[in-house]
C-alpha cells in the first residue's frame, strides 16, 4: 500500500518537552530547565503574550490565508516585495515545500556531514540522493568538490539543492558572506541554494562578516532562497512560523506545494507583534552573547572542548564525557539538553539560558564531572 | 528546476478572510458576516478562550511532538488506541500525508465528481491519476463502476485511495454507514479508504444512520482511516488541528512523512480543552439543527433549491441567480459567502450562522430577489 521509499526515513527525534520530564522523572514544573530546543530562554515578548491573549477569541477564524499583514511587515523589514516571500509552518516548512517541488530526477543534493538533521529527512522523502561533506560543519572547498564529481561523465548527476546553514545547528560555526557568494558564483543556475538563516541574529549581532541580506542576496542570485524563523529570537517555537525570501519566480512554485492555511490565525499574530518589538529582541540578543562569555569560560576551566558559536547554543565535548550519560544524568535532574549521539558524535549542545539558567547549568556539569574523578 | 507536475495544480482559492472585506470595501469589522468557511458561528468555547489566554506565555516552547495529552484525550474519546491516532494541522494534513505516502505507481484515485477540494489538490501534487463519478455527490454505485473499470485488462490501474466524504462539502448530502461498509468490503485490502468525517457531529445528531464510528471503522476493516477535525463544531478553524484514526500499521507509515512540530502549542493545548466542553459543543450542535431549518424555510419561500444538508452548511441555488453576481453582491454588504463556481456549479454554500446573523442574510438575500425582479 505505501511507498517502499519511506521504509529508509528516519523519524525526526524531537528534542525532549517540559511535561515529560515532569512525568517520567517525578519533577515539578518549575524544577525543569529546558534548554534542548533552541528556545528563547526569555520567551516571548511581553508584547505578543497580551496580543496573543487579546486575540484568543478569533481561534475560530480560519486565517487570512493571504497573510497580507505579516507579508507586508516582512517585506518592509528586509525591503523585498511581498511576491518575493513565503511564510511557512516554521522555516521547516519552506525547506519541505523546496524539496517537494524541485526536480530531482537524476539528480543529488549537498550539505554538511553535521548539519540541521531535517534537511536530509526531506530530502529522503523526496527520494534524491543525499552528499555530504567530509568534514562535519561547513567547508565550502568541499561542497564545491561534491559540486563538481562526476562533471561530464556518464554517471554524472546534477545537484537540485544546496543547504547551507549559516550559523550551523547544532555545530555552532558559520560561513562568511562574502564566501558564501563567491561560491555561489559557481554554481549552475539550476542548482537552488538554500541558505538556512535560523540564527542568523545572533551571528549578525556577533560578527558582521557573517551577516546576510536576504534583499542583496536574491538580487544578485536567481536562485537562493534564504530562510528564517520566529521559532528562535523571535520567541515562538511553539507557533510554527518561518519565512523564505527568494525570487518572485521561485516563491510562485513553492506557492503550488503550500497547502492552505498552513499557519494558524494566533501564529500569524504572534508573529507580527514579534517582529515590531526590536527592544525585547536586541535585549535578548546582547544576553545571549555575554551568557556565550560565559559558558566558554566554564568550558576552559574545565577542559571541555567547543566551537565558537554564532548562534544561541554551544557544543561541548571531553574525550572524559560519554554524552549520552551525561545527558540523561542531567536530564534526571530536571535539565534538558540536546545530546549529539544521534548526530553520530559524543557531545551536547546546551541552548544559552538566562543567567541564573546557565548558573544551574555550571553546577550541575561540574558536579557531575567531580563524581567522575 | 522545478518538476513539470506543478504546472497543473491550481492553488486552493481560500474563503476571504473578514479583513479583506474590510479593506476592499471599507466595511467596519463588526458589520462583517462571515459564513464563507463553515467555521462555528459561535467561534471557541469560552473555556478554550480561557485557557488560550492562561497559555499564551508558553508560545515560545516548542510543542510536545508526541502529543502526549490530545493523543490521550482522543484516544479515550473514540475508544481506541493512541498508536492509531495521528495529529495533523488540520485533517487536511493528514489527506496530505496519506497522498506523500501511499504507493501510487501505475494506479489512481477515485472522488466524486463534487466534493472536498483539497482530495483533487494533494492527488495531483502526488502525481496520481484522479477519476471523478459522473454525479456530483456520492454515488457508491458509481464508486464501484469506477473501482472495478478495466480491471483484468492490460491498461488496468489498481486504486490506491477512495475518498469519501460524509457528509459531503460543499454539497451536503451524506451516504449511510451501512452502505459505506458494504462498498469497503467489494474493496482490495490494498486500498485505502479515506473516509472524511470533519462534519461528523452535525449528521450524527442528525440522523443516526449516519452517524460514522471509527473504533467500529477499524475495528472491521483494516484499509480504513477515519478524519476528523477541530476546525467546525469544535470551533478551532485558526488553529489548525484534525486527526486520523486508522490501524496500528497505517498510522505507523504515515508518521513517516510526519514533520515533526506539525501542530503549535496553543492548538495542542485548545484542541484538549474543546474535547472537554460538550455542553457547547451540543448547544452549537442543536442551534445548527434549529437554524438549518429555517434556511430551508426561506428557500422554499423563495423558490431556491437546496439540497438537504447533514452539515452546517446549506447550498442553494436557482436558475435566476448567477451565484458569482450574487456572492459579490453580498461581499459588498459585509457578507461572505462561498460561490461554488470554482466547483462549477452556479450555487452558494452558506454557512448556517447565529440566529440573528441568518436573520440579515435572509433579508439581504430577499433584497437582492426583489431587485432581479
Amino acid at each position: 500500500m505505501f511507498r517502499k521509499a519511506l521504509e529508509q526515513v528516519v523519524t525526526y527525534e524531537a528534542g525532549k518537552p517540559i511535561e515529560l520530564v515532569m512525568r517520567e522523572y517525578g519533577i515539578k514544573q518549575e524544577d525543569v530547565i529546558k534548554l534542548g530546543s533552541n528556545e528563547n530562554p526569555y520567551g516571548s515578548s511581553p508584547k505578543v503574550i497580551q496580543s496573543l491573549q487579546e486575540s484568543a477569541h478569533k481561534a475560530y477564524l480560519y486565517p487570512d490565508d493571504s497573510m497580507y499583514e505579516l507579508k507586508n511587515a516582512l517585506a518592509s523589514r528586509f525591503n523585498v516585495r511581498s511576491e518575493e516571500i513565503i511564510i511557512g509552518a516554521g522555516s521547516d516548512q519552506i525547506l519541505e515545500f523546496c524539496m517537494q517541488a524541485l526536480e530531482h530526477k537524476n539528480a543529488r543534493v549537498i550539505m554538511a556531514k553535521t548539519t540541521f538533521a531535517m534537511y536530509e529527512v526531506y530530502a529522503r522523502l523526496a527520494g534524491v540522493e543525499i552528499c555530504k561533506t567530509p568534514s562535519d560543519g561547513h567547508n565550502l572547498d568541499e561542497f564545491l568538490s561534491l559540486y563538481n564529481a562526476n562533471r561530464g561523465e556518464k554517471d554524472y548527476k546534477r545537484v537540485s539543492a544546496v543547504f547551507l546553514c549559516v550559523p550551523n545547528n547544532p555545530l555552532g560555526e558559520c560561513l562568511d558572506t562574502q564566501d558564501v557568494e563567491e561560491f555561489i558564483k559557481k554554481l549552475d543556475r539550476d542548482t537552488l541554494v538554500i541558505i538556512d538563516g535560523a540564527y542568523q541574529e545572533y551571528a549578525a549581532f556577533k560578527d558582521k562578516k557573517k551577516a546576510f541580506n536576504p534583499a542583496d542576496l536574491i538580487k544578485k542570485f536567481e536562485n537562493v532562497i534564504y530562510l528564517g524563523t520566529f521559532s528562535k529570537v523571535y520567541g515562538l517555537g511553539g507557533m510554527r512560523v518561518g519565512y523564505g525570501i527568494a525570487s518572485k519566480g521561485i516563491i510562485a512554485m513553492l506557492y503550488k506545494v503550500r497547502p492552505p492555511f498552513n499557519v494558524s490565525t494566533l501564529s500569524l499574530q504572534a508573529a507580527l507583534v514579534s517582529l515590531e518589538d526590536s527592544a525585547f529582541i536586541e535585549q535578548c540578543i546582547q544576553s545571549n552573547a555575554s551568557e556565550m562569555l560565559r559558558y566558554e569560560a566554564m568550558a576552559r576551566d574545565n577542559a571541555l572542548a567547543f566551537i565558537p558559536s554564532y548562534a544561541n547554543f554551544i557544543t561541548l565535548s571531553s574525550p572524559r564525557i560519554e554524552s549520552t550519560h551525561l545527558a540523561q544524568w542531567l536530564l534526571a535532574r530536571g535539565l534538558i539538553v540536546r545530546n549529539l549521539a544521534s548526530y553520530g558524535l559524543n557531545a551536547l549542545r546546551i541552548t544559552i539560558g538566562t543567567p541564573s539558567q546557565n548558573t544551574r547549568v555550571f553546577e550541575l556539569i561540574q558536579t557531575y564531572l567531580g563524581l567522575s574523578n
